[in-house]
């Protein structure tokens, strides 16, 4: 008991909390050195409740898990929170959220603030995904790391010098958003040929039934039975590692478009790590090795020198983490 | 005298050299607050001297300058040098030079430390313009710049929180060969579709031949009379200028070329500005019009907020003002 005591003594606890566009989450994490723990967690479907309804309910569970802490004997040093959409940090403005309708120019810093009583902070999700990342995961110990999530779109977080880089409109990370065709097919962003449009989801999923649709050959045609709207990633994955050639062969390509992006980002930044995370990036290898050796044979030699391209170690814990960093991070500075 | 005495007596002197592959130009410069003044100049043609003859010159050089301004009172406080190749900045190792040949792993700040016994510093040319006009030229007063010049490359610096952003293998910038087709033509470099492949001096004159060649009209047919290799980008100039539909055309596709790449960079940085130099944009608003026009077209609407694209301050001179106030940079971390 004692040694509990002493261990959780030098232990810094904030709460952190995932905005999803289906879930949110939230977690009272303890920290000492460059370890943490999740001591306390909570989670709610983003779908039930409406904007105000929803901040009471982060109120309610903020305050909980503060409760908990201050039970236990620890103080809790404050609040982060990622929302999947853009936020000036500076003043936890949220400008909208992707997938959740209400968010508007939201003050969510100072709402809850008012009624927390412990100061809260807000971030961009991707961007704490690559500060969780960072601090104490797939790229602890580099000093700039970029952080890219691929799932229905791709999304990017850029850690530089330990420090979480936002750009001037707090808008910077759009990795989804680089073209690798400048007369590609036009994006939902108004762009054209971006990478997001060749490797989001539902683009992958819509090539590979279109050229089943159009006669490719692959054990996914008995799976589906003619079905072919219900094809999955995983089954794309699946059908993969059993070598069916087809499914192999659409997991490269899309490695091949997310190696030339990434290889103008290399070319660009020369960074030290690439942490790839999202649901895409669950296919493991099958993506990953495509990707690095499309960027050791498109970017500069000398800048894929020590480079690493790693999956996430959070995966989709890293939002939850990121969030209770930040505080800690903001407090370094 | 006296007054004179007093308005450099608060002022900096450094030296500044910039190590071209044609000239190398050398600069004895005060700095007060954040304005400049070169007190003193000197030059050679970099094809005269092998490299250690070429370290023998620059050591000559330095030491005159140095000894001009010890008699006018004021100390030297070091020597910046921008070179045209990649260098650890660190170590003050130049890895080697683009267009001059035998320079391979030099320790050049060692060799000319121990010989003028001031402090050296040697960065990359591309950093050092766009440390040149972000301290003092069209990008003072903004924190993260970047700075592009086009040439023969396609070259780029960044500054980042007032900081020149070097990468971990001091390889960051490379613009040039950020792919804009991933499919496109073979690049130098090894990758495709670089858009130095399609907006590098080269190209462009290339590309602009064929054309004349395979029956373009144009008012540069009758002043070149056939002799269509006689071409050069000045005669495409100032044929746009003189609304001729196939030179202002070409301009308009450099523009194209170069805005889908910006695009891609402020989609990723979301910078504050973007300053264009180099020998190609002395084609000024012919090619600038174009690029903020596509950037606008195709980068994130919240990222084109409040974002500048202009040319350069300095233009030709930007290497060696950004050389000699590398000096007091340094000092300022």
């Amino acid at each position: 008991m004692s040694t509990e005591r002493r261990k959780t003594g030098n232990a810094r606890f904030t709460i952190g909390v995932d905005f999803g566009g289906t879930n949110v989450k939230l977690a009272l994490v303890s920290f000492i050195g460059d370890s943490f723990k999740i001591e306390g967690f909570s989670s709610f479907q983003t779908k039930d409740y409406k904007k105000d309804e929803l901040i009471e309910q982060l109120v309610i569970r903020i305050i909980k898990l503060k409760a908990e802490s201050t039970y236990k004997g620890n103080r809790v040093r404050g609040v982060g929170i990622g929302v999947p959409g853009r936020v000036d940090f500076n003043q936890g403005l949220v400008f909208d959220l992707t997938n959740v309708p209400g968010w508007k120019n939201v003050h969510l810093r100072d709402e809850l603030i008012s009624k927390v009583k412990i100061p809260v902070l807000i971030d961009n999700d991707a961007n704490l995904m690559a500060l969780a990342e960072s601090k104490f995961g797939a790229a602890k110990g580099h000093k700039d790391c970029l952080c890219v999530t691929m799932g229905t779109g791709i999304g990017g977080g850029i850690v530089l010098d330990g420090k979480i880089y936002r750009g001037m409109n707090f808008a910077a990370g759009e990795i989804g958003h680089m073209t690798i065709n400048e007369n590609g097919p036009l994006c939902v962003c108004g762009g054209k040929g971006c990478v997001e449009r060749y490797v989001g989801n539902r683009y992958i999923l819509e090539s590979a039934i279109k050229r089943l649709r159009n006669g490719a050959k692959s054990i996914l045609k008995n799976q589906l039975s003619g079905t072919y709207l219900n094809l999955t990633l995983e089954m794309l994955s699946k059908a993969a590692r059993q070598k069916d050639p087809f499914a192999m062969l659409i997991w490269q390509e899309v490695g091949l478009h997310m190696g030339a992006v990434l290889a103008n980002v290399v070319n660009l930044l020369n960074p030290e790590i690439i942490v790839i995370g999202g649901g895409v990036a669950n296919a493991g290898n099958l993506i990953l090795d495509p990707i690095r050796r499309i960027v050791r044979d498109r970017a500069f030699q000398v800048s894929c020198r020590n480079l690493k391209i790693v999956p996430s170690k959070f995966k989709e814990k890293a939002g939850i983490i990121g969030a209770a960093s930040l505080v800690l991070a903001n407090k370094e500075k």
